[in-house]
């Protein structure tokens, strides 16, 4: 385990950067029993910054598991009643929302059916928290915790002091004042986010390196970084790290042939040398080295499956290491890249709140899927390309250029 | 940790004869974070006796420590809203209700102002919970979990397979089959208890070792055992270990010289070789080795404290070996005992919802204190006496005789 010191500046830079806790306001503070080491100085730093009250809330998947395991088929989605009452009462008090992350068990669910696991989980509790979190009712940031079980999937041996290590390095507590690294950073990718939003590109070109991709943009689409805004205005960060600009594109209009830089994991499946052919939008050959049934099962399921739902950008300095974390936090930030799947509402000027049927119509992609895989690297540069067709170097060499 | 088997089988024990878990029952299942090795067996021997929904809820005294540490005065003693709302949604749905218990870290609040510890404590909710318990709208029980830190109290090493061995033995796992031994336990327990009643005795006379205590009994007091009934008639057992019958003695009547015959501890104060003159029910002198200061303080605290609140008589087949616990379940259950303090009104027949007034005037004792101190062994006798001055002998060398 880090020294406490250490432990205490990672706490600080969660409270004060990434949910932005105020004084008098109250705060929860989130995460699986394995993640007390850190959810205890996050308290504490809560406390430091002025928190008026703040309250531990701490998950066991093993009640999942032992649900999926014995429960009756139409319990395994129930929802106890206080649980929709505890979101309440969080967004009625506009709480600062701390969320830790670190599987503690990667092979907790082995030998339980993965469809009845897949059912257990409270729906209307879910569904809840994503619509309370979709209205920002809260200010939230989800931040990640090392455990002896996650470091073992990423290294094959539970080394918890390297993973430590890692994620402190990635959130810059490395640096000599982390809390104004993050702002310095924070600046750059809003800096970013509005270079690419004063030019309105209409489309993302990827060339190099066997991708030559062409990204169609909306006339509405937003690009986004670092910090989210709750209804009442509080700046927050809600993914530390974040590395990422991104934005959602036109369903309709990716073209070309895109190669994945790196193997990715999702929930399980190992992709390694996926190559991709887009046109009018749709996914039309999926080719793999490895786990490319997957794949177009996971296009396949349903209409907006094969249609692209994001692209973001990343350059060399992120400050994540180029490995297999499996965790969202981190395999996202390391390179550019683009997701298959559901959209962003949040990244397409006014199509928060329309219904799918509206969202389709207006190129905004819909699906049950969201699966981020990685295109980006020294060998595949990137434009941006205007109405007129101009061409403008993005990143050139996996360094940013664009002013 | 013991192997997965013996947790299973105490797992077991608790759900089917402690909380008494009914097909298609609601269970929830408390503890410290700590816990986690107990409360899993738990969650999936409640699927196993037919449980519909299985919930887990875990708690950390850290939040309790950073809270009196740095909260605001008017905080620390306040209840988040969604608090009231669970233990509400519980009482609704009549859940079967297992708490474990087993000091995680004794030295949590070194350093920390006693009396900010005291009040940091959600007051609405505890209140709440004490009626929703009295109101008996849960079958409860309350059981052991070792754990290093409570083990090193013990021991004076974190010698937790010890404990473990210590819990297992002391709740009958070392039986061939613990449940029937448990239901056998109980009906001797029941039976002692319906001797007591059907003599209706007027006092309890505790002589020997320096002891010559009378300890008079209402016309309404009542000995109660082992198990206790829900409002809708389930019975539970509502502690384990319990060796003890106990009653709600006269407040006024108690006379004579009591010798605890082993030292104790209460929450850091240890004290020794105590002994207590009562005349008229009130401890009029209190001499000790060690600690005599704190107790006379405790007496001195309200109306109520300078007078019994119980008696419990315990016999020479108790479990519980003859160590300080440092655990009110352990620790009350290894001798006969008294308490000064506060009474439990549900062993005085028409005593619930009384008013203190009311009850102070019936007999009943009412304070904010209890605390129990042990005054049986081989060395003192007890006997019955009835209305007539009758001596009937209850315990003989430690061992009840009474039919």
């Amino acid at each position: 385990m880090p020294p406490r010191e250490r432990m205490d500046a990672y706490a600080d830079l969660i409270v004060r950067v990434g949910a932005n806790v105020q004084e008098g306001q109250d705060v929860v503070v989130m995460g699986w029993i394995d993640h007390a080491p850190l959810m205890r100085p996050v308290v504490d730093a809560a406390y430091r910054a002025g928190a008026r009250y703040v309250e531990m809330s701490y998950r066991d998947d093993y009640g999942r598991r032992s649900l999926a395991e014995h429960g009756a088929e139409d319990v395994l989605s129930w929802t106890p009643p206080h649980s929709l009452l505890r979101l309440q009462d969080w967004a009625d008090r506009r709480v600062a929302y701390v969320q830790t992350l670190g599987d503690a068990d990667p092979s907790l669910m082995a030998g339980i059916d993965p469809a009845r696991v897949g059912k257990a989980e409270p729906y209307e509790a879910t569904k809840l928290l994503r619509r309370l979190s979709n209205e920002a009712h809260w200010s939230r940031t989800i931040v990640a915790c090392a455990t002896e079980g996650w470091a073992r999937q990423v290294y094959g041996e539970p080394d918890i002091e390297r993973l430590w290590d890692e994620i402190f390095a990635a959130v810059r507590l490395d640096e000599p004042d982390p809390i104004a690294a993050w702002q310095e950073h924070i600046a750059t990718l809003k800096g970013r986010a509005g270079a690419l939003n004063d030019r309105r590109f209409d489309a993302i070109h990827f060339h190099g390196g066997g991708t030559d991709l062409t990204v169609g943009l909306l006339r509405t689409s937003r690009w986004i970084a670092a910090t989210d805004f709750t209804h009442w205005g509080l700046e927050h960060c809600a993914n530390m790290p974040t590395e990422e600009v991104f934005t959602t594109p036109d369903r309709r209009r990716t073209e070309g042939v895109v190669r994945a830089t790196r193997p990715f994991n999702w929930y399980g499946y190992t992709v390694g040398g996926l190559e991709v052919e887009f046109r009018e939008g749709r996914a039309v050959r999926v080719d793999a080295d490895d786990g490319g049934g997957f794949i177009r099962s996971q296009m396949d399921a349903d209409e907006g499956g094969a249609f692209l739902g994001e692209v973001a950008l990343v350059d060399e300095s992120t400050r994540i290491p180029d490995r297999i974390f499996y965790n969202g936090l981190f395999d996202e930030n390391v390179a550019c890249h683009v997701a298959y799947g559901n959209a962003y509402t949040a990244a397409a000027e006014g199509a928060e709140g329309l219904s799918p049927d509206e969202l389709r119509e207006q190129g905004v992609n819909v699906s049950a899927t969201h699966v981020d895989f990685m295109i980006g690297g020294p060998e595949v540069d990137v434009d941006g390309v205007t109405t007129d067709g101009e061409r403008v170097p993005v990143m050139r060499q996996n360094r940013w250029v664009l002013d």
